[in-house]
Formats: C-alpha cells, sequence, structure tokens
C-alpha cells in the first residue's frame, strides 16, 4: 500500500472528524496527561486493519508505544485484545474513532471475504471484488479483501480494460468493441489485459469467434451455473473466466463446481458490516 | 450541505476512481459522441443521492441534460426509473460507477433508517445517528440518514462535548468530568451542547446529582428498556434522554415506549447495505 | 486544537510567505550554520501563540531546542523574553516572519479580550467573540480569544443555528423562522442550539410567544442598556440572552450591569491591533 | 491577482466557515428559493474588495447578477451601497460572512493606507507595506494597501534581498553580508533587488563604503527625521532609501520633508481596523 | 486522459508560474482589454498538445474562443499555424508559457515518437515509452507518446508488476522472484501482468523452465540483436518480448528485424527536446 | 529551496508513480527487510540532486542511512558512485525510479549548464535561465542550473516585470509599455525590476529616450553578435543587457565578447537530456 496515499486518507479523515479541535477530551484531560488503552474485540470474526491503526496514531505521535497482540488477517475471537497504545490521552481519544471506523469497517470486510473463500477450498476458482466500492476509501477495502484472502480485482478504472454492457451498447456490439479495444491495447496500452461481458450464450460464442488472442477474460455476467458450464464448454479454455451476479454464500460452490477461473461479488464490500470493535482506557 | 466540500468529495472520488485515464471508454467510444443513459431501480427501497449525481455529472459537464424522474426520499420500487441524463458517452461512463457507488450506499443508509423511523410511528421518541461512519464519505452518509427521516447527532468531535467512558475513567469520575466539561463551556464554547454516557443506574443518579443545568442530556449506553425506564424516573425531565446500545428493529419500540428522546443506532450507516441501482445506456 | 488542521495552516502560510525560496538567508548564511535566537516582548499585553510558534519551528526542525520562559496568557512586560530556540539558522530565519505574525495577532487579540474580561470581573456576563475573523485565520483568532479569558461564540455556519435579521426577513418573520429551524434541529440536528436575533421589544415578545423550549438564547441586537432589562424582563429567565452591537470599553460594565448572560463583541479580533514583539539572534 | 490562487484562498475560507453545512440557512429557507441582497456601507472610508466579492458569489453561482454601484478605491460614505446581488438566497446567505469578512478588512486597510498617502501628496516620498500581515490572508491585503494608494513592499521572502539585522549579526557584519548577497544575486538570481537595513549613521557608511552598485536601497530603522536628512546626505543620492520604525500620521510628513524614497509602515495592515458595512435582504 | 487529474496539473503550474500576480501584464494592459493570438509554428515535427492547450485557457476563461487549424497528431511545419484565440489579453498572456512549456515540450515527445515509429513501419515490433519521465508531468509525456505512435508502457508502479534486476537480486533470483509474484497475483491482483527482467541467455532459459503461464512479457535487458533472436528462440512464442537498453534510431530496425514483440526507449521522453513553437499577438 | 514545496512535490510525484501500490516489490520482497543500495553514475558529467534524493528517502523513512560519496556540483565520471543507502528494500524500491528522474534530469541540465559557463570563463557575461521549463518540476529545474553555475532568471511571472513582445503590440508600442510599467512599479510594486524586449536597434533607440531610470535591463532578442555590439553602443552603459535567441555552444563566445552582461538560455533546460545513472542493490 502506498503510504503516501495512506497518509493523505487518514489527514482528510482527522479533519474529517476532528474539524477545529476535540473539545470533550480537551475540555476534561490536561494536554500532557499520558495514558494507555487496549483494542478489545467484541465479536468474532478475521482481524483487519492493525497496520492502519498503528499508521493513524503514529502520524500524531511518532513516538508512542504500540504492542500488537494479533495481527492482520488473524481469526479473532470476542474477549480477545489485539493491541495496545501508551501515548498522550489527547492522541488516544482524538484518533479513537477514525482507528476504529477503519478496523470494524476492514475487518467487517475481510471476515465476509473469509466467509467466501472458506467455501472456495479445495475448488480453483478465486473469489474477486469489484470497484463497487466506498468513494474515498477504496484503498483500506481492497486490502481488507486481501487479507481475507480474496482476490484484487482491478483498482480503479485505469489498470484493466473492462468492457460492460454500456460500453458494448454505446459501440454497436460486442464484435465492434473488441475490435476497437484490441487495436487500442496492441497500438497503446500493452500492458492492459481485456475483460468483455457477456450476458448470454450468443455473446459467448462471438467472443470466440473474434476475440481469441485479444481478450483475456470473459465475464460470464448473470449465468446460472449450468449456462456457466455451457459457456466454458464453448469457451473451451482460450481464456479466463469470471462468473459474476447473483453470487452468495449458499450458490457459490454450485459456481466453483463449474470450474470457473474467478467469482466476483460485489457484496464482499458493500453487503459487509462493520465487526464490533472498541478501545478502552486501561486505568492502572 | 455545503458545496465546496462536496466538490472536494467529489474531485477526491474522481482521481480515486478514474486515476491517468478510463481506457476502456477511450478504447472504443470516440471522444466526442453523445448519448443518453437512465438510471433503474433494481431494488424497493428509499431513494437517496439524486442530487449527488446530478452534482457529478455536471462538474465533467457542466450543460448536460439532467431529468429527474423522482427525489430524494421518494420511495422507490423495483423497475421503476430515477433519472434520465444526456452528455458525452465519455462523461457518463466515466462517472458511472461513482454516482452508483453514492447512490446505492446512500440509498441503502436511507432505506435502513426509514425502517427504524417507520417503527417509532405515533412515538415521541427520534432516531439518531452516530460517528460511525466510513472515514471521508460522512457528509454524504449523514445526509442520508437526514433523507430517511432521521435525525443527525453530532457532525464530527467539535459540535458537541460528548463524555464517553474513557474520557470519565481517564479524568477519575463522572462528577470531575462534569464538572470539567462544565466549567469548560461555561468559560469557553457555550455554543456547545454537552452530553454524558452512563453504564448504570448509579452513573445515572451521579449525573443527576451534579449535572442539572450544565449537562443537557444522558446518554444510556447498553441499559435494558426497563433500566431505561428506572432512569427516566430518576432523571425526572431534566435532561434530555439518548439510549444506546443494542438497539435494533426488533427491539426499538420496546424503547420507545420508555418514552426515552432519542435512540441512537450506528447500525443505520455501518450496518447498512447497498441498495441495487444500475445506470444503463438508452439506447435509440 | 486539531493539529491537522494547524499543519494545513502553518504550510499554506510556509509557502505563502518562502515562494521557491528565502533568498536572502541562502545567499547570507550557510545552511549548517546554527544559532540562536530569543523572542523579546516589546510591549505590554498578554502573551499568545507560544505553542503555536514552538509548532512552526518544530515542522521545519523536529528535533530543534526551544525554551518557553513564559505561557500562552501570561502577562508580558517591555523587555521580557518569552522563548529562546536552537536550530539552524536558515529554519530560524525563514520561519521568523510567521511565527511573528501569528504570535503578534493573537498577543494583540489575547490582550484586547483581557481589557474587556477584567471589566466583567464580578459580574455573571461572559464575553463572546464572532465569527468576523480574518479568513483562513479562524482557528488561531478564536484560540487567542480564549486566551484571553473569552469565550468561544460558534466556530462556523455548522455548529449552531443563529437567526439573523437576513434569516427572518427572507423567511417571513420571526415566527416562522423559530418554527421551521425548530422543526429542523428537532427533527434533523438535535445537537445543534438555536439562537434568534432580535431587533426591537417586540421582537423579544414574539419569541416569548412561540419560542420557548425551542430558542436556547435570544440575541439583544443594538439595544441600550436600559433596553436590555426591559427584554431581560420579559424573556424572564427562560432564555439565555445576548447583547450585541456598539458594546466597547466605555460601556460593557453598563450592559454587564442589566445581567445578561452575553456580551459579544466582534471588536475583540476585528479591532485589534497587533503587539509588538520581536525576534533577535543571540550572538555568543 | 492570480486568480487560481484566490480560487484557492476562497475555497479554504467557504471550508473553514461553512463546514458540513450552513444549518441556520437550510433550516428556515428552501433551497430553490431566490432572492435580492445590498451592501451597505455604515461608515465612512476607501471602498475595497468589490472585485473579491463578485468572484466568491460567482464561485457559487457562476451566473447570478452582480451589479457594481461603486468600485474599488472610491470614496465611500456612511448610508451609500456598494453592490447588490441576486441569486438564490442560500449563495446569498453561505456567503454573506466571508464577503463581508474579506471587504471589511481590506477596506479598513485601504482606508488607513488612504490616510497616509494624503499626507504624502505633494511629497516625492511613497508609502510602502511590509510582510507583517495574516498568515494565508496575504493577497488580499496587499491588494487592498494598493487600493489605497500605497506601494507593495516585496510579496513574499522570494521576490527581494533584504538583509535585516538577524542577517547582518549571525553573518559577521554588514560588509559581509552585502559581499555575500551580492555574489549571490551577481552569480545566480540577478533578478532580486538587494535592500540592507541599517541601524544608525556608521551602519550607512559601511553602505556607502562596500555596497555601491550592489544594494540598491538602503533601510534607515528607527531613525528620527533628522538622522535620515544626515543618512541621505551621507548617501548622496547612490541609494534608494527607505524610512521604517516609529513612523505614523503625526510624524509621516517630517519624514517626507527629508526627501527620503519610501516610508514603510507595517500599521497599514497590522494595525488597520475593520471598516463597518453590512449585507441585508432587499424584500420587495 | 482524466480530466479531474489535468485540471489538478494545471491548477498547480498556475500557481507555480504566475505566484502572487503577472505583474507585467498588470502593470500594462487594463484587465478588461480583449485580444486575439495565434500559435505560430516555428519547426517542423509532430503537433502535440492541442486539446491540453485549449483546456488551460478554458479554465482561466470558459467562453473565449479557441479555434482550432491543425490537431493533435498533425505533421507540422514551419510557418504554418496550430489555433488562434481570442480572449481577455490578461487570460491569453498569463496563460501563453505554460501553455507554450505543455505544448512545446508534448510536440517534442512526439517528434522524437514518430522517428522512431516510421523506422518500425512494416515490423510487427511496436514502441514502447518508460517510467523514465519528469515528476509531476508524465500524464502529458505519455500522452505525447501515443499521439506520436508510441505504446504506453505501464502508467506506474501499480498497474503491471515487473520484477527487474533490484527485485531479483534483493529476492535471491530468478525462480524464486517469479514464484513470489506468481503466487501474489494470482491469489491477490490477477490484473496484473507479470515482466520480468532477463540479463543474459541463462536468464531466459530459467523464464522458460519456471515461468510459463506465470509471466507475460520477457523484457531482454541490453542484448545485442543477436542476442535477441537466441532469446527468442529460446522462449519459442511462449512469452511476450521486450527489447530494452541501447536502443536507437540507428539500431532501432536491426532490433525488429529480430521479431521482437516490443522495444522500449526511455529516450523518447528524456531524450526530447521541445519543439519551438510561439504565441504571437494578432493586432488588427 | 522552501522545504514545505519540496515536499509537496514530492509527494505528489510519490503518488504519481506509485498510486495505490507498488505491487512488483510488495509481491517479492517482505515488508521488513532491510537492504542496501548503491547510486551508480554511468555517463560523465556534473552531479545534481544529492539533497533531493536524501529528502526522498527520508520523508519515507526518517532514520535510514545515507552516506553521499560526492556532492551536488561535483564532476561525475562514468563508474563512480554517488551515494548509498540503507534502508526497508520496500522503501528504496518505491523511491528508485523517482530519485532518478529527479537526478538524471538535475543531472543533465548542470552537465549542459556547464558546458556553456565554462565557455564564459574569462568573460563577464553570464548565463541566464528562462522559464521555458516543465511545468510542476521548475523547482528542481532551476536549482539545477545553479548547481551547474548559472545564474537563474525570475522564477515566475511575480518576481519581475518583462515586457516582451506581446505586452508592446497589446499595449501599442514600447514607449507606452515602459511609461505604463514605470508607473505601475513606481506607484505600486518598487520591488520589481523592470527588463525590456528589443526586437531591432529602433526598438533599442526607444528604450534608450524614454526608459533611463525606469529600464534596469533590455533583452535583445534575436540580434547578431554586431548588432548586440551596436546595441551596447547606443545603450551606453545606462542599462543592463541580456541576449536572447538562437545562442548555443558554438557562438557563445562571439555574443560574451561583445560585452553583453548576460545571455540567456532557454535551452539550458528544454533542450537538456538525462545523464544516465542507476540505482542499484548491494548484495552482501
Amino acid at each position: 500500500m502506498n503510504e503516501t496515499m495512506l497518509e493523505e486518507l487518514v489527514n482528510n479523515a482527522l479533519r474529517e472528524d476532528i474539524g477545529p479541535g476535540d473539545y470533550s477530551t480537551i475540555s476534561c484531560i490536561p494536554a500532557d496527561v499520558r495514558g494507555k488503552a487496549v483494542l478489545k474485540i467484541k465479536e468474532d470474526g478475521i482481524l483487519a486493519g492493525m497496520q492502519v491503526a498503528e499508521k493513524i496514531f503514529r502520524m500524531r505521535e511518532p513516538n508512542l508505544v504500540f504492542e500488537s497482540l494479533k495481527k492482520d488477517g488473524d481469526v479473532m475471537q470476542y474477549g480477545e485484545k489485539a493491541f495496545t497504545v501508551e501515548a498522550r490521552v489527547h492522541a488516544i481519544l482524538s484518533c479513537e474513532r477514525i482507528v476504529l471506523n477503519c478496523m470494524q469497517r476492514m475487518s467487517g470486510i475481510a471476515t465476509l471475504t473469509k466467509e467466501y473463500t472458506r467455501l472456495l477450498e479445495g475448488y480453483k476458482t478465486r473469489l474477486l471484488d469489484t470497484r463497487k466500492t466506498t468513494p474515498n476509501f477504496r484503498l483500506l477495502e481492497k486490502e481488507a479483501v486481501r487479507i481475507g484472502g480474496g482476490v484484487n480485482h482491478r483498482f480503479g478504472l485505469y489498470d484493466m480494460i473492462m468492457l460492460k454492457d454500456n460500453h458494448i451498447d454505446y459501440c454497436g456490439g460486442i464484435e465492434k468493441a473488441i475490435e476497437k479495444a484490441a487495436a487500442f491495447v496492441e497500438s497503446q496500452q500493452p500492458q492492459l489485459k481485456i475483460e468483455i461481458e457477456t450476458r448470454n450464450l450468443d455473446d459467448v460464442r462471438k467472443v470466440v469467434a473474434v476475440g481469441k488472442g485479444k481478450v483475456l477474460r470473459v465475464m460470464l455476467d448473470n449465468f446460472k451455473p449450468q449456462q456457466i458450464a455451457e459457456a466454458l464448454s464453448i469457451l473451451d479454455g482460450d481464456f479466463e473466466t469470471e462468473a459474476s451476479g447473483g453470487i452468495n454464500l449458499e450458490n457459490i460452490q454450485e459456481y466453483a463446481a463449474t470450474g470457473v477461473d474467478f467469482v466476483s461479488v460485489g457484496a464482499l464490500i458493500h453487503q459487509a458490516k462493520s465487526v464490533d470493535l472498541s478501545l478502552k482506557a486501561v486505568i492502572i
């Protein structure tokens, strides 16, 4: 993860939450008092956000004492502790909510992701996230997917060509879209892989007809597992394949059983719920 | 909502998603082609994010045609349409994901909020959000709560004094915390209301003893409805009251029945799931 | 005070003053020479800006030696010294003007504020500042008021509802304005206090008629002390009261004698004059 | 004035004052209501900030109607009007305070500057400002000095070499400082003029001895008018001259009578008091 | 190209060049005078930067008249004209240098790129740029390569895996580096292509041994054409191939004759020289 | 050089190059591995960018070990080493390209500048750069000119008045332009020197007629050496002189022989080619 971008993300969050000042803390705690706090785990799941938490605290007090008791990706259980921090109480309390908001959301995503990836054990199919993320927080949401064992799809519009229904429709059909995109990649941006969305088996056949050597991956959008199987047969191993749409914890193994390379699940991020964590003062 | 802050939020999101360029669109659509698209509703709920969507599109093409078919706060049903937009296809497709990410998350929050507020109809109790939001997206998450009929708690650490468990513990007890905070507000920041968290009925009695005329609102944290009732009796109308912790769609009416002024539910935001919306090309 | 915002304020100021480079210093002092300087007080008053000064120097050289000889809020007299700093001479000289510009303006405000607050000793009336501040420097101007013993009114448009003459006039009268604002606060933002401006005793009576339990504070704008007294009698203790307009060092005690809760004086900030301070090389 | 920098200054100020939202206005005025307001002059002086005011309003609503009734630099009298603006009421009220804070401070500076420049009529001596400005607001404070008939000294540390007491002391004397600075300018930055501060007539003689053809201007710091006259005689027309320190409205003509080229007066900016202006709703 | 990033790049450039103000223009041209200027071509080459130029002017004056006489990628000859612009003279002159600096550098790159790509006509080999660009100007330098007929290699460290000598050496050898990177891509970021640098034929053989199906492209660094041919024979069509190091206008066809897929030439950007263009007032 | 501006420049460059993450390094090197690297010189020239390189590395890891083996301005020869750095391998590799891009371009400029300045040894004529720089990288390009022994012309539009052909043409002639600019400087910005461009000997005579005491320097644009000599004779020592246009390594001594004060050569920057440097892992 790019530390410059993480620092910018954290500085923006500190401005958003603290504004001119954390008056609750200023009003009742002297500025030079030091204290200790512990991160308590209140819900089972997969822990994510430890590195981010340490970074946030250090951005306000570079030399504080941060002791990690667990690490990103660990299974966590109710009652465990994730870290302790010793610093100025002002620094601890002013950062508390931002640290928790990052860790709770990241751990929620990692936990949900892990539920999916456990179901994929034994299958070759891998689990992808999507660009359906919270604006200005994608960096950490995608990091959480990785911590949960998932695979990052492209980070943005710039690191892969993905021709979706709207591109195809505005462009006048799959064949034209593939042809133009392949010419662009060939002539201008060869580091980009091309993926194309198909909506039915006819689309799949069109891709086979014109896309070999041009398209790397075919997205099978809203195909039932049975249709996936047919599509894989048509594609005949010449393309990577990605199933998308309507995949959930109940049916993911049916999809995996087809042998599809990837399933992409936006829900990893946009349906994840925060995990309960709390930061509590340690009074000695 | 402050437009300057909204513009900054949107510019950051455009940088995050588009990076150096939207190569999918660049590769297959000429830069000057104009097109039309429609926002399709794929799931029932409460619509939120219409103003934000229009703003995002206009930031890329000030004079495009944006026709609203519904408005923020409207009930929406599967199959309806929310707006149409006519613009350069490049502008439509480059903004598509950001518009959807804002609207889907905002509509998810508004929809969940409305589920809660419907249950509160007929009660005097009002529904509050919390600061448990996604970093760098709070502006729109809190806006969504309002669209769903909820009430915004403080926006950040700066617009209310709220003495929580950690403040009290570091400070050495409820009485000291109230005394210090009240002196601070009195002498330095009288525009700030003071709220204090209580963890049991003893805490409530301490607030009554020292907090009259100083504390405006008492948070009753993790009290059962029966305990809330006792607390209200002790507080005797001298303080606003806010129940917090463990409140959900099943039990919210039990809380409301106690006559508590507010219930605060972080879940409105951190447990909301995105609502399904899509932006589709209109090919004429 | 939010350190992230202070750092941003200081970075902007360093860009503004230094631009591509401090050529005076570069031209005549080698980059690695270290030196010492002392902050000399050239005028009696109240000292403000010590914490800010240390922060500015440390942002350019984290480990320099900064020795405080006085602290924020202290009475200072011509001939005294406030601090010494030992650092690279380049760091000292490049920050000199920014440090002085902050401290001189902050001390000017603190000194003027203290003149007012001394006159209020023995009265219950407290002294408020206003939003009449220098754009992009409010954080430090409001801090200076607090150092001088004053009380901060709202920080911006977002942390209090204040219905002034223009709101009332565009809205169609005091009653309508109160009703709408109270409904908004009740239904959407209960952390906000409401204050309303009145221009005469009729206005005051209207507030009494419709504002109880809704409006927290009544501003009495441009009332003479005698009118203030009448207004207080009409308001009968049901509202906080704030006198505003035309209050100065000559007449402030007449206002205080009425028993009004607050007097607000924009002049604390916008009529304050800088106090004379200088930073001088210590040549050993 | 650089519009990019002005836009940045205004955007920062809008963030500072409005934060998440102008709730006073939101609470009582519908978002689409349009209105008209007038800028009323409440105090005699020199008007400054008209262009800035129009810019601020247009940044929020590009096509509003702004009618100027006076222009920057005009004499203004109590009771006159400076402009009218017709726009969404939300835009008018959210910008009101920022517009007034800019115009009042700028007009205060322009008015005080004009008092000085009127006294200099008939003399060749010109009036300079200094770098004693409010951090992050210098652009408009220096603009106000120009509107008031004053002359801008250097904008920052980068557009002129100015060797002050501290440079000289750290450097080991006037001769060394001049020599080094002249060598630097000669060899690296010839667009920079050199000015040197002198503290007594001995210093002046040293400048004459080594500075001809190198130093363009000599600052005579805290010289009495009689000493200025002696210094001018010593300098014998070979240098521009600037008197500085202790110059005020009472004695400025004595300084001018010496024939000194410039007098610099930091007080133009740091002792200026805001002029009373107000923006009032026009109810038709 | 992402317009948000282009706007940020241009705003930064306007701050850099104009600072507080363009005093040359302010001093001698009234602010409301309008004028016309023409972009004159002073040197043969390939034109690049037309869209950027229009954007820069429109950012300062949205409704100016910009008439394109040629377009990006056109061959240009001494004496031709590229565009005319009619606007406020202040806008024209304040943007003149920035427009020229962008266009001259971009045209220089496009012109040099075209020299290379012309030599590749008839060969299947395509020409790549590199990350050896000017910091904070890469967006436009890579755009210029495309305008000149070249192909963009990865935009930054984030859109392709490229294992160079240092990665291999720190990692302990080619095999380990490939294995780790492939596992990472497989498990976490499948949108990323992997390229590996080889320094000799032994390295190439190692890639063949372990890299099939993992590595997409092999960089042959500092190979002579004869060695390239051997490498291609070893790689046997299972990998894309990129020759790098020491390729210039004299020898590029020897490289192309080997049948290598790509040649990458950092010199396109870092050895390009600006093309002579000028913007001249049209006096009617 | 202003460190705040340098930090901003570097942060922007780190965002540009690294984006969400340096996946090449992340994929194959553990985050906590430390390593050592050496900067190898691959081409003779003048070294520039050492201070910048150290700054970049320290911004990512404040306490790393950076050992300078040479310093800015030193002659460097193929095979020498400039520095070693010991740090986390992630920090070394993520900064490698940015460090090299800065140093290669800066050294290229310093090397080319030195070629010119060596030719000027023994002449009084000094070598100036221009504003023909790469947007958003001027700070370091001008620094490189100084390291190479050149002289910085104005940094931007704000630190000198320079009346070029377009100003003169829009303004209606040299006399008018001088008159207006001199009045502006006299009345408003006396820290600014005035330079005027002349296109022929008639222009020069006009400057002599009206510019004495107003114009400091005359630019002789596209004059042949013989014409320069005539111009100098006409100007008769009353003005600084600057030759510009068409000056190169072949003819610069002919220009210097005329006795002109300055020659300005945009080519120092815009025709400079990067010098070959590389950063290589030291495997122990």
